[in-house]
Formats: C-alpha cells, sequence, structure tokens
C-alpha cells in the first residue's frame, strides 16, 4: 500500500491550520478515522489526533506500535502517542489534551458520541478548562472533497483497475450461477487487479431482487431473462472506487433493454452536467428530468450520486436538496459518482453507476466498461 | 438469510421494555443498527427506532420500502414508517417522537453523534419537551449478550461451517503465494460455506508482517519458513464469528514450533477458566498467566477475547480490567472469542483463536480445527 509522501501530508495539515484560524480555533480534535489517515497517512481501526498550531499528536494503541513508529520516523512533525494497554481512547485524549489547557480546541460533532464527548468534556472541566471544546464539522473533509495530484493518480490507477475488472466480469456467463457465487467472482478479481479489499459488500441482485436498490447477494440462481444488478468497488492505497452495470442474462426482453438505455442517457445527462461551478443538486436534476422525459421518474427512487475517496461515501451529496442544507458547488478535483437508477417492484431495476472527476472545465471519467451488453 | 421468527423478536421486544421500565423510562431511541436488527430482524445501512411501552416505531428510507413493508407483515408489532425522500433520519425521529411528547424517553449515547444528538434535543426543545432525552447505554446490549436458542442454533452452525471453511484452507499449501492471493481464497470459501459475507477483512500476515496484531493481507509472497497467522470469519444470518490459526510454511523451525504450541496452552487454559459466574478478566488472566509462565507476557499485546453476535466485537470484552470499569461475569448464552497470541517485532507472531460458547456449567467450543500444523 502506497501512503502519500511526507511533504503532501505536511502540506494538508498546513491547509487544515489554515482553516481552523479562520475559524479562531487555536487546534481540533480529530476522532474521524478517515480524517486522521488524510493527514497522517497512519490507516488503523482506532485512533485520535490532536492538530494544534504547531503540534500534531497522533494516538495509537499497542495493536499499532510498529506503525505509529513509521509514521513519526517518516513524518517528524507527527508526535506518537502510545495508549497505556487498558487506557480508552478518552483517556488517552484527556491526557494529551492537559497540557493545552485554555486553548480553544473544536472537536467533530459528527464522529464523536455522546458518550465519548461528556467523557472529554468531565475530564477537561476537571481541570478547570471552560468550555472545552467547540463543535466544528467538516474541516478536514472540506479539504478531503478536493483531491490532490497524488490522490487524482491514485484514484485514476484504481479507476483504469475497476474498469478492468468490470471487462472480465461483465465477459462471463453469469446464467446458472448464484447470487453469491457471481459477487465472490467479483471479490476474487478484485484482488487480482491488487486492490486490498472491496469498498463495500459486493451486490449481484438478480430477478425481482434487482428492483432493491440495497439488495445484496444471497443464494438465488442467476435464471435466463433476469436483470441482474452488480455493484462492486476496491480500495487501492486508501481511495474508494465504485461501479454498477445492469445485464440482462440471454436474450434481451424489449423492455429490460428499454430501461437500461433510458437509464444511461440519464447517467449521460448527469456527466454533461458536471462542471466547476455547478451546484451538485443540478447534476441530480439533470439525470431525474431525462428519466422524468421517459415517464419513469417515480423509479429513481435515490440519489444520483456521491462523492468518494477515503470513504465510499464522502462530500459532495449529488441530490435533491434536503431542507435548509445546501451543497457548496462541485470543484475542480473532487472525485463523485454518477448512478442513476430505476426500479420496478416485483419486475426488477437497473443501475449504471460510473465515477467522475471533476476538471478544470468539465469531467473525465475514472471508470469506464461498456454499458450496454 | 434466515430472520429470527416474530415470536422470537417480541420476546426480545419485551425484555428490553422490563429493562425500560426498571429504570423508569417510558421508552428508549435506538440508533444502533445491532440493536435495531436484533428487535425487529430488519437488516439496513441506516435505521432508527423508537421503542416504547405499547409501540415499535421502526424508521428506513425509500431504498428499504420493500423490506420494511415485510418485517410490518411478518411482525405485527411494529409500526414502520418511511421516511419521505430527501428527509434526514433525525428530522424522522423528531416527527416520530413528537406525539410522544412528555414520555421519558432514553437515547443511546454510544451510538448517537453529538450532531445528531442536538438535531434531535433541538427538534423536540421546540415543542417544548424538555429535557427531551435520557442517556442509557447498553439497555439492548445487555439482552444481546445472553444468546437465545434461535440464536444459539444460528451461532453452532456458523461456527460449524467456518470450521470446515479452516479445514480446506489449512490442507493448502501456502507458500509461493501473496497474502492478498490467500485471502482471495478465503473469502471464496467462506462465500461457498453459505457465509453472506466475510464479518471482516481476512488477515493473513506471514514473515514479519505476523508480528503486527493487526496486519492484513498485502503483496508479500510467503516463503518457507514463514510463520503465516490467518485470522478470518463469515456472517452467518447476520450473526458473525471469528477463527485464527498461525501457520508454519515448510519445515518447522523449533523456536516457530515452540510458541504455537504456547500460545495453544493459553487458550487451552482460558477455555478451562469459562463458566457462568466467571470474571471475564479472569479467563484473560489463565490466558496472561499461562503465557507467564512460559516467560512471553509482554509479546501478548492485546486482550485475550470478545463476544460476538450481530457484530463481531461486542460485549463481553474479556480483557485486563480497565481503571473505573468493571464487566459483569460470564453467564449462559454469551458467546466469545479466546485469542491469545504472542508477538516479536522483526521475527513474526502467532495467533490461535477460536469461539465459545457459556453453557450452564462450562463452556462449548463453538469452532474447532487442528491447532498445530
Amino acid at each position: 500500500m502506497r501512503i502519500a509522501p511526507p511533504d503532501r501530508l505536511h502540506a494538508r495539515v498546513k491547509d487544515v491550520r489554515a482553516s481552523l484560524a479562520a475559524r479562531h480555533l487555536d487546534g481540533v480534535v480529530v476522532t474521524s478515522l478517515a480524517n486522521i489517515a488524510y493527514l497522517t497517512g497512519f490507516f488503523a481501526s482506532a485512533a485520535a489526533l490532536v492538530l494544534t498550531r504547531d503540534e500534531v499528536i497522533l494516538i495509537g494503541d499497542s495493536r499499532y506500535s510498529e506503525s505509529l513508529a513509521n509514521r513519526a520516523h517518516e513524518c517528524p512533525f507527527i508526535r506518537p502517542r502510545q495508549l497505556p494497554i487498558g487506557d480508552s481512547y478518552e483517556q488517552g485524549l484527556v491526557d494529551a489534551l492537559i497540557p493545552l489547557r485554555g486553548a480553544t480546541l473544536g472537536f467533530e460533532p459528527d464522529h464523536l458520541t455522546v458518550r465519548r464527548h461528556r467523557y472529554l468534556t468531565r475530564g477537561l472541566e476537571k481541570i478547570g478548562w471552560e468550555p472545552p471544546l467547540v463543535g466544528c464539522d467538516g474541516v478536514v473533509e472540506h479539504h478531503r472533497s478536493q483531491k490532490d495530484d497524488w490522490e487524482i493518480a491514485v484514484l485514476r490507477d484504481a479507476g483504469a483497475r475497476l474498469s478492468n475488472v468490470a471487462k472480465c466480469i461483465l465477459s462471463n456467463v453469469l446464467g446458472g450461477r448464484t447470487e453469491s457465487e457471481v459477487a465472490g467472482q467479483i471479490d476474487l478479481e478484485l484482488r487480482r487487479a491488487g486492490f486490498e479489499r472491496a469498498a463495500f459488500d459486493t451486490i449481484v441482485a438478480s430477478g425481482a431482487n434487482a428492483a432493491l436498490p440495497h439488495g445484496r447477494a444471497g443464494q438465488r440462481r442467476i435464471e435466463p431473462g433476469d436483470l441482474v444488478v452488480l455493484d462492486f468497488g476496491g480500495v487501492l492505497d486508501g481511495y474508494c472506487t465504485d461501479l454498477s452495470r445492469t445485464l440482462i442474462v440471454g436474450p434481451a426482453g424489449s423492455r429490460e433493454r428499454l430501461v437500461i438505455e433510458q437509464v444511461v442517457d440519464a447517467q449521460r445527462a448527469a456527466f454533461a452536467a458536471v462542471r466547476p461551478g455547478a451546484a451538485p443538486e443540478s447534476v441530480d436534476e439533470a439525470a431525474r428530468s431525462t428519466l422524468a422525459g421517459y415517464g419513469i421518474a417515480d423509479a429513481f427512487t435515490h440519489g444520483t450520486g456521491h462523492g468518494l475517496g477515503l470513504e465510499v461515501h464522502e462530500a459532495p451529496r449529488v441530490s435533491r436538496v434536503r431542507a435548509g442544507q445546501t451543497e457548496p458547488p462541485l470543484g475542480p478535483g473532487m472525485t463523485l459518482t454518477l448512478e442513476p437508477g430505476a426500479y420496478f417492484p416485483g419486475w426488477g431495476g437497473v443501475r449504471i453507476e460510473d465515477d467522475v472527476l471533476v476538471t478544470n472545465d468539465g469531467a473525465e471519467w475514472l471508470t469506464d466498461a461498456p454499458r450496454i451488453l
């Protein structure tokens, strides 16, 4: 697994520091694991980070002692703190924060449970630090949503590999196999292509199951005439990719073929709407109005897409406007999925999904494989 | 996927209601997805639940409309509420709670972020409901930790299947293949054995990587003389299993063989300590003191085990006592892992892990496969 080079990580830390200063914060307690990986290259199932004007304190536990030492060695700006065995991360954070008493520190309300927040607050109030922490969501995520050159190179590489996996799978005969068998083959091809793991539980939804946007892969045997939705992605160097195709098994029925063409058309319209400055909801609207033109708007029961990077669902949200919320406009370096679909309970469903990069003047496909088969 | 029968789910709801009454609560807002699945059989990547003295309100979004309807159809005690497209779960909860205004409701501080909690609190305070929600952690988890007959049958079945996967994998020649290739084969065998998916990212850690308790599976090619830690599990009907073995590739070195025997001995000692009424830390101590007797206590850098069920890590925690915390004693129906290990940076590591059920008078292995190969 390649990790972003130290100078790149340091540049990210400096960008976040500038955002903190603009919010009049002396630092931030980071508890999102993806945000920690972004700033330090430390990938773990548990960690905590304190980032201040002049320190980057990375807290890990004994299971990660080697990688913790490695990170500090590679990146001199990182100060590692290994938790004493048996101590909780909450206690580790309190201990790390005590010397910073009185500073104005942010925390991530979206990535801290009420229980952990109470523990921290009480621990800090005990030493007379009040109010100890200020909620500040999305500071690191804002920077993460605009990928840097290193990340774009990884995502282009990952997209090309995922496209190859798709081509390999799509050339297979699916009829007669169970959904789970096909999913197993996809997962194996993802590893063969160099991915560390699947980005999410691979979906193979056939026949009536294809009408469930969140069907998984079960023991159903795929039959001639079935529509089969395949939705899968791999993680490369920590970065997620995500692709869907819908196949017709055996001779194509006319309705099946028509709906696939309509959804592909909706995806094409969404792609044409992607450019810097565009509102994410205008991309959603482009797909939605295309399907409305075909009279099947009601069958499209989810959003058009989502950002992707260190997490398989991250900013931006490419969907209808949610009451009281606005999404920032698209900007160069954002990577997102375009995945319109149409679902008809009892009959089946179609979803076509690819990943795109917002460029300086439009969009670039990160994944590409035949859409109509 | 089999789901617990409606009368079983209803019995669980009644048990939780009794616990709520004992805490003088009129109900609870459940946001842990595993707790929701336990009480309703609704498995989803997003959901919320309001359980009161006489209602079970299950909130889902449009992607899950079919399964939501199915749950309500199967279980007449469940009242489904589908979120309007675009609404957040927080808003869905506020809307569902308004008619209950004035009730004393609990929430799960461990399963609610600060942001969502603030949203709920503000939404309810607006209608003059104050204090709207009371923190009450672990109410559902307490019941989940003692599996009922239906769950025990599933876990026995899952354990037998996982043991077969282990026997199949252990009979393979690993030398010359990459860690990732072996992990891919394990994942495929898990699906062949009927598991819905892997319970966690399969670990294949060879050579010096075996010294990392949380190593994953990389591109390293396995070589003669390597120790290889394999750690994998499958999910059956929503329930997780977890097993580790450590292999020596090629002719066994004497130190490699010795450490494996010592760790197997520690696991045997832990198993002998499992019985109703035993403190979880006494099970940990049994493993730890065995390794101390061999002079390698310092090489055992994690806890002896964890509960498993709908989550791969759940109560009880089988580890050293954490300052200020006590774990309840073991009771019949609890299922847990026993996974002592010994790790030597630069040399390699060993972990041996099986799943056990606490019975009325001792313990029963849920998984079993040769430990010394």
